[in-house]
């Protein structure tokens, strides 16, 4: 599914949380399997990634009507976007019941970059090259220009 | 403080997350007063934002520093920043500890913006214009360019 609520919550352990309605077939799928992977898509993929927050995985084959392949994680029991440059496979550690949506904190014991998208071994902004979601507005934005270094832009005021 | 980890994690009620380590000052904040603000910077802010990711309020006075306004929030006891164009008050609603971080759940409950950026009533992304972290390269980025509506580029596919 495409997951527009989601976030870093923890560096040690590396920790992602996703907050999905009950109503979504991923949500049981989550608290079935107790693992999830989280895929990010690069701009190229807008239209499939869009498409898959559109359609419910209940009555449609999602990787089959996008033409994206899904693999079979190495470490849980969630599958991957092939296509898509970055793959966090996580563990699923709490379950928070929110009200509408029940936030689920997964540890990410693998993260898999694309050989395309590193720079000295990291995966790279501008490389990966994701898009951002603006809620309510339903709007998507590309990334833009580099505006400066964190912890270096500051000690120039 | 400058948080890197925040996200939304409940649409009803309105809630976000902001993930802390235990040894800053604002952590112990938010435990005291179960509330705390979320300030939205626009990119004519950025060296005073990373400012303040880099310093501690422990031993600086953040808004003097910078010269930014702190403004007694209405409904919830903590500041906000009078300069920046978005303001969520919040109430703490959930402590979980994950490890290096504690994630702090707050429910939202009052949305200030100011008027400047606002478009058919609601935040608009070109107005507000935000920025974004790339954490480990430490880097930070503009909004680029509008790609499309969600919910309905995925129609084209």
């Amino acid at each position: 599914m495409t997951a527009a609520w989601v976030g870093v919550c923890c560096s040690q352990p590396p920790c992602i949380t996703v907050s999905l309605r009950a109503a979504t077939y991923s949500h049981g799928n989550i608290v079935e399997r107790r693992a999830f992977t989280v895929n990010i898509p690069s701009d190229r993929y807008l239209k499939e990634t869009d498409y898959i927050g559109i359609v419910s995985g209940r009555d449609t084959d999602k990787f089959s009507a996008t033409k994206l392949t899904p693999v079979k994680s190495d470490l849980v029991d969630a599958p991957y976007v092939k296509e898509f440059p970055l793959i966090l496979e996580c563990k699923l550690r709490h379950t928070i019941e929110l009200g509408l949506h029940t936030q689920f904190i997964g540890e990410i014991i693998d993260a898999k970059a694309d050989e395309t998208v590193l720079e000295n071994g990291l995966p790279d902004m501008r490389k990966v090259n994701p898009f951002l979601y603006a809620p309510i507005a339903r709007k998507y934005y590309s990334v833009g220009k580099y505006l400066g270094d964190a912890h270096d832009v500051g000690k120039q005021l």
